[in-house]
């Protein structure tokens, strides 16, 4: 099932049902992504027949661009750096402490609003080191404090696509106090739809997206990464964060920004990623942070190009 | 004036006027505080006419036991560490970095729920460090991004009081990450009413409440810290949060575990700083952490005994 909220004039928007290939849409029998997911078992089954009926034919024209984020603000937001080769690379090259044997890393971020996926930035300053980062999440039901991974798995309900803006001159300050960021980190954005897992097909499995996460900087190429790398998969994440609290329905969990052994080749995910492997090659870094006015692109389909998240793109502006 | 939310079987609950001596309230012209907070410009008028006509008689008794949090869940929640003496003492016995200078240390925090002043605290294990940590908190109107201090101090509502829950086996691991936490910081609790800055009269200046906080555990006095030593009044920890984002309507903004140089006098508000001490002056903590059962009460009135906040007095317990 695909899923995308549309502007209602409400912040939670209008929850729409959208055909697998993102041409058309109807609005939900459940008014928002909250209402639904805070109550799944009891409501997705006639929306998943909706869904199927739309794949018929029928429905409205769907205008990806005119979508909300699927969930427009949620009540926590949870984003972890799953991706080893992003960490380990960030640890050489900026000298921090390696991470605890066992324990993924993950900090509670900015839920009160998710930006749309065509949404404009606006940051205070260039000097802030304005940065991209694209990354996978999760949306949650209700996990019971304490779950195991396969209890947590069980509450994976959505996959979304999502944009995590950071502030690269701020978040190392931040860091090192050990209260992890709060300036560095503004609100993320999210491409417009959200898919059911079953969507991916064979692309989910280990509770991790088995496809590539296209991302451009200003119309050239940045990244390919392959999502399957984490070392962590997404049934670990959940419980990491469920150890000592119940997860709200509707929470979002992040993957950090995705990553491979081969950035050389691929590619990274963030512009922070790409100035750290030219310190390491080169001594120092290259690329600059990103400017007012400049647009980031990010894409995930199938192999096949069916599409599933739609396409973030966004332009960063001055407030 | 003073509020708290009394349950109606919704997850914001009834909003109420309480009168100033807390033993009468009203169902408020608002529904909600989330409500209110969200155009307290517009509603908060009428609300203080309701107030004053309750003084001078009529409601229902008011019983504080029953009261929810006044605000039982927020789209934000922002605690800082203002209290310069509690920092420099776990600076110097765990051996942390220094805070940046010129920086208020702040982290993001859960706020999906925050629990009544009387409810259980479930939390699954001894293990794991089980600590309270009393707290001033402020609830803000929607604040701009860029603001500064005194921009943000007339966006401060209301003040509460706080119990911030930590689990001090996991903290320092998670804060080694630079990420911050999120296994160590549980659900926080708070005080059945949040009061206008005005019901302080002299007591609140500087965006700093200048009362003390009485802290008991198992009815034994544990500490009775005056809250005035913030090296951050709550306009500037506000100012920091909005460096970089806007600040949602119903933010709670929290000012740290309250704390004085002459600690070895006055007492703690969280048992991890008498333990500090103890490893200062004795060598090694000789204060163990809390117990299933144990109970801790935390209490702030003005200088002549006029209620304020009311009572949190909680019992911890296996989930």
């Amino acid at each position: 099932m695909k899923l995308a909220t549309l502007p209602d004039g409400t912040r939670d928007g209008r929850l729409h049902v959208v055909s697998r290939d993102l041409t058309h849409c109807a609005p939900a029998e459940v008014p928002t992504l909250q209402a639904l997911i805070e109550d799944w078992e009891g409501l997705s089954g006639a929306l998943i027949a909706q869904y199927e009926a739309l794949n018929g034919g029928g429905g409205q024209p769907f205008d990806p661009a005119a979508a909300l984020a699927p969930l427009p603000r949620a009540w926590q937001w949870l984003d972890g750096s799953a991706y080893e080769s992003h960490g380990e690379l960030m640890q050489q090259v900026f000298d921090l402490p390696p991470n605890p044997k066992g324990r993924p890393l993950m900090y509670q971020g900015l839920s009160d609003r998710f930006l749309s996926g065509t949404e404009d930035v606006a940051l205070p300053s260039e000097e802030d080191g304005i940065d991209f980062e694209g990354e996978f999440g999760v949306i949650l039901s209700r996990v019971p404090m304490g779950a195991d991974a396969a209890t947590a798995a069980a509450h994976i309900r959505l996959i979304v696509l999502i944009n995590d803006w950071s502030l690269r001159s701020i978040a190392p300050i931040e860091m090192k106090t050990g209260f992890g960021w709060v300036q560095a980190k503004p609100a993320s954005a999210m491409a417009p739809v959200a898919v059911t897992p079953d969507e991916l097909g064979r692309a989910w499995h280990d509770h991790r997206v088995d496809l590539p996460l296209a991302v451009d900087w200003n119309g050239a190429r940045f990244g390919r990464a392959e999502g399957h790398a984490m070392t962590y998969g997404f049934d670990e994440l959940v419980a990491h964060a469920a150890r000592t609290r119940e997860l709200v329905a509707g929470t979002v969990l992040g993957s950090g920004t995705v990553s491979n052994p081969d950035f050389r080749k691929v590619g990274s995910s963030c512009i922070a990623e790409r100035r750290a492997i030219e310190m390491l090659d080169q001594g120092a870094p290259q690329t600059g942070f990103m400017r007012f006015g400049d647009r980031v692109r990010m894409e995930c389909t199938l192999r096949d190009g069916t599409p599933l998240f739609g396409v973030i793109d966004q332009k960063v502006v001055k407030p």
